[in-house]
């Protein structure tokens, strides 16, 4: 289970149906430095962002709302950012969602971005957060005073916050969602992601994560003979029949993150993230699991209720352990920056997780990461760079974090003063705050989004913010 | 005066007489990344930084007292910032002081470090901020929580107080002496460097002043002539005699450069900084300029005040116009930075100030720049990599500026809030407060002395900043 460490901080906006009609932009492009850290060379690319002032209402100090873009193509974060859209008329805010480098179409070096580490090792968070503040500036040029809220989820809310902290000239306030600022070494116990996430699957029914965790020992022994390679490959529809020990592996990973995805995306109602997905789909799945069931039978219930994630609308002819994530996530990009510095620990002990006791080895991540990019990982970078829990003179930052979403783990779940808050979510998934409103959406999911538009307007409004 | 930008952020520390026996250190060398924000390359350099251990008590909670060096040799601060040194008994203080990239021996590139862009251009404050992080980190492996107190004067001043910004998880609390953070376009009206210049010559002698403000015309009209040239090489004995319009130039600039030294190294007693000086060198000079002279009786006696400045002991068989500052000091490596990310403007209006009047203008210094050094600036680097003026989130730094220094314009004088202090000392040059207790200090510097232990004292016992 060795690449548990590329497990993609996904983000999960991507609602099913028709893209409203309000959510239109233009697609535009700013030049902005490939290295904003030194002056070995002026080289700049083209950064992408996507740009709606149709209410925007400059002279009256409204703001620009800024969506710090994370790790995939801008325009699925834009489309399923709904909250964003939904208050941008009430505060006529101009409305910019900005490509995070690496991802998209915001490639500094065209196709050769990934080419090897000269051109790849621009892809870092501070840097990406340099080109956010440059582009605020030029977007500021004629209304410098203007205030700017940013809004992130996930990896977006860590850029959120991190820009607050960083930048809190540039920003006026941030709303980051679900953002894990704290899952680093020394801040997070490496467990206690896949703590969360089992405890999300518990809450739907005990017997689930029961059987998930007695799953790891079947799939091991079936899989130990030719015929029980055979026999899984078949029952499963494996796309790539199982032939070896990597093969077995990667299929545990890939459950793996089916289970995690499952946690993240657990809306109260039907969504299309990185395949269509009914309401609640932990408690879906957990319903074909919730049977006393041992060998074989646990597999075949296991198949089925992995169906729910991968075949909901019965159309895959096989099973592909490869995908587990929608190719408009930049992978990649994500693995590289899991490999530099978001160098995020997992590990499970099977006690308190359903999942198979595994260690989390700097060592093998670290030859790994070489193997694939020729770069070793830098441990302590995000904590060094961004203070890890030192953050009591942040301000203006609002911290949510769903309950059911195992990225919580690594977040802000207290208040750090009271000019940075943290808001709990019991009933919430992976930012289903930031997402549009639905009728179905938890009573303190309404309200969060409620406070959050008195908070920006206190922010906005407070002058001692537009010196 | 095109080159009036690369006025330097001396660090006046360096005093007469024997180095005190306290200030013993061992040389050692710390491997550092060239390049902390990319993953293209992983080279190191071997940074120097000088330690005491021989007062520090870890087990204790004691602190470390951390010099962030500036633009030059660390040995020079080491040995002439005095107050660290007499604090640290008290203190039970691990003394470390840290030397800049680029300065000193601390070449990323060996002897190549200035040979062109490519091995220049990773000459920047953060880089240094980050180098002086992974010190730190370090230097507490053993004392994870041991407090860590930042001391840094002018240039070393702002570092200081931008490390407690940037990096507060690293360091508890700084103490910016005569920090110019503020002395940077939109933040610090060009002209106010050279009026306070001009306000410290008037108040030893308003006649002094006037008389340096007439000096200007009569080097131009007396210099347009051949023998006027001859006369004036003769006269003041220069080393190269003038030729052209560019050896003008570069007399004139030598000159405005002495008086903004002059006006730096105004201290109460002797000291030896760029050149042995009496105490209080500004009256010394005003002394000889308090006359009414014109004319080439003006030159004759002008001479005889820069006399103070360049051959105070009376071994000086020229002047050298090429040499208003020691080369402890890192002139090329300033001249770059200024030429990059510390462009600060100045200019002059010959009313509110003693000078020629000269504009600044970015083009010009562009230009220059380009032909040095092939780098253009990036006016508004400093301001938005450090915020600017919004840095109401900083907390636990001491501002103070002497105002008699010229470069208390650029500085912070008003307190930013309850942690974030400013210091004023009427009576002080260029980060006195920062030298070695002297009979002849004002009780203004000696009180602000006291005021830092105290300070210092609450920063190390506040367990808040010590988790």
């Amino acid at each position: 289970m060795g690449n548990i460490y590329y497990i993609v901080l996904v983000c999960c906006f991507f609602m099913c149906g028709p893209i409203l009609s309000d959510y239109t932009y233009k697609i535009k492009y700013f030049d902005v430095l490939i290295d904003h850290f030194t002056f070995t060379n002026n080289a700049t690319y083209k950064m992408r962002y996507l740009v709606n002032d149709s209410y925007w209402d400059p002279d009256n100090n409204a703001p620009i709302f800024f969506y710090t873009g994370n790790e995939g193509d801008i325009t699925l974060f834009a489309q399923n950012t709904g909250f964003v859209w939904e208050i941008a008329s009430e505060f006529r805010a101009l409305i910019v969602f900005a490509e995070h480098r690496y991802y998209g179409t915001s490639m500094p070096f065209g196709n050769n971005s990934f080419s090897d580490i000269k051109q790849l090792g621009y892809l870092t968070s501070l840097q990406a957060l340099s080109d956010y503040v440059d582009l605020i500036s030029y977007l500021k040029y004629k209304h410098k005073h203007c205030p700017v809220i940013a809004f992130g989820g996930s990896y977006g809310g860590m850029l959120a916050a991190w820009m607050r902290m960083k930048y809190p000239r540039a920003i006026t306030g941030s709303i980051a969602s679900s953002a894990p600022i704290w899952q680093f070494t020394g801040l997070t116990p490496c467990g206690a992601f896949n703590r969360v996430l089992t405890s999300a699957f518990k809450l739907s029914s005990k017997k689930c994560a029961k059987n998930i965790r007695k799953s790891w020992d079947v799939i091991n022994q079936i899989t130990n003979t030719d015929d029980g390679k055979k026999w899984l490959s078949d029952s499963w529809r494996l796309c790539s029949p199982i032939k070896n020990q990597e093969n077995i592996t990667s299929l545990k990973n890939y459950l793996i993150d089916v289970y995690g995805n499952l946690a993240m995306v657990n809306y109260p109602y039907p969504s299309n993230f990185l395949a269509p997905l009914p309401a609640n789909p932990v408690s879906e799945v957990c319903k074909e699991l919730n049977k006393n069931v041992d060998g074989k039978q646990l597999l075949i219930t296991l198949f089925k209720a992995v169906s729910i994630y991968f075949n909901y609308t019965g159309t895959a002819t096989c099973l592909n352990t490869d995908l587990s994530y929608t190719d408009q996530l930049g992978i990649k990009g994500w693995n590289f920056q899991s490999c530099t510095e978001m160098v995020m620990p997992m590990c499970a002990d099977g006690k308190n997780d359903m999942f198979e006791p595994y260690d989390w080895k700097i060592n093998e991540v670290s030859d790994q990461c070489y193997k694939q990019f020729k770069v070793r990982p830098i441990v302590n970078a995000a904590v060094k760079l961004y203070n890890g829990k030192h953050i009591e003179s942040a301000s203006n930052i609002i911290f949510s974090n769903g309950l059911l979403d195992p990225w919580s783990s690594g977040g802000v779940l207290k208040n750090v003063s009271d000019k940075t808050i943290a808001i709990l979510l019991p009933d919430s998934a992976h930012h289903l705050d930031l997402r549009s409103s639905n009728d179905a959406d938890p009573v303190s999911v309404k309200e969060a989004r409620n406070y959050y538009r008195d908070v920006i307007s206190q922010w906005i409004h407070d002058p001692g913010r537009n010196i």
